[in-house]
């Protein structure tokens, strides 16, 4: 039976700053290494037994999943990386600090930015040093897809072909499929697989280093309501998420 | 212009203990990551931008990679792993104390069941904990493949086919390729490219944790020695392990 494993990543150095990171290359910082590690715990106690994963480009999704399959005795597994499970581009807010972005735009456009469907924040300047416009590790790729913002409108166009392509096919083998990757990417692929509207969607916090699975049947719909690997925890984790959205 | 980087692994938990490893999935110990760590730091400050990492499917070589690339800011690097990377298949001595061996079947055997081309050691039994007949990760393999012993013309054989296919197919492409692998599996790597004597390859000492870089031309000849990018430390590392083998 196909079976799903989303991992979210914990904090990173700009969490615990309180910059907006985006497609900024950020490292965990020792607390997201704790809970990384945490992740790796719950899959072992569970018996997940995973056959592939799937990571962004991003550092703080891959030490998430490489310290978890570590904890978890699974680092042999078959890994597949793609730009198409990067956290949402931040646009010209990358860089930038949470509160002091709050004060200097007002408390609606900063709430549109963080949790409208469509409405991206502004653009990045190529020339702004955390703009990803010549990166390297985005060369192969057609330059147009590089975003300078984005919404979760936008996140999701450019998740789902790579759910459809690679995600799906690896879940349609009968394979147990661990994803770890961000907040956004992550409620894209929520999104998609509860059939969420644009309008609840904002509302979903998925808490950061508690794997969330989804067993699916040979048309990839859930076969009952995904769960979190520690439940209590998990609703903990969501209600500091959303704490965050709404104090800052 | 192909550029081959190959890192072997550094100190694990039963190197440590003084213990054959060989298929048996250990993990490095801490001096193993610092090891892993100063590899990175090395691709890092030699410049060294990886286009794609190939693995073994042992843990230990797999962190060496996972810390060494985030050392280097490389964790996004496409990934491949193999277990015709492996280390050498120990057999029956797998698990056994180094000291305990020599003494139970005196200097010549152990000297030959180390260092001869092509006697490997007493098989294993599948009923030993430590045969990986039965393991998942080789699971999706040919049961004939999962080997019960191996000399290092064994693992030559094995070996070659995944450089054909798979690391020579990626270095024609002009990329930089990474290979974080093991003592034996480099050796039999250099070998080949080297073209080193059945006879000579017993004097090779591939020291730990020092990136060995190889420039190619299109044919894959080296266009001048390959070097390690800590030449100094090389030199001592290799001494080290030389002098490991004779004393034990």
């Amino acid at each position: 039976m196909p079976k799903l494993v989303l991992i979210r990543h914990g904090q990173s150095d700009w969490n615990e700053k309180n910059l907006f990171t985006g497609w900024v290359d950020v490292k965990l910082s020792e607390t997201g290494r704790k809970e990384a590690k945490r992740a790796g715990e719950l899959i072992k106690e569970a018996g997940i037994k995973g056959d592939i994963l799937h990571t962004s480009l991003l550092s703080r999704a891959i030490q998430t999943a490489d310290i978890a399959l570590e904890e978890a005795d699974q680092l042999w597994l078959p890994v597949k990386r793609s730009w198409r499970l990067n956290e949402r581009h931040y646009g010209d807010l990358q860089g930038k600090n949470k509160a002091e972005t709050l004060e200097q735009y007002g408390k609606e456009k900063f709430q549109t930015w963080r949790r409208s469907f469509d409405v991206p924040p502004p653009p990045i300047s190529p020339d702004n040093k955390y703009s990803q416009v010549g990166e390297r590790r985005y060369a192969d790729l057609d330059p147009a897809v590089v975003p300078h913002t984005e919404s979760l409108k936008l996140v999701i166009d450019r998740l789902i072909p790579y759910w459809q392509d690679s995600i799906a096919a690896d879940l349609l083998e009968g394979k147990v499929v661990i994803v770890a990757a961000h907040g956004n990417s992550l409620r894209a692929l929520v999104k998609h697989l509860d059939n969420i509207s644009d309008e609840e969607i904002a509302g979903l916090n998925i808490p950061t280093g508690i794997p969330l699975v989804y067993e699916l049947d040979d048309n990839l719909k859930p076969t009952k309501p995904a769960y979190y690997l520690d439940p209590e925890a998990a609703a903990a984790g969501a209600a500091a998420v959303a704490a965050q959205g709404s104090k800052k």
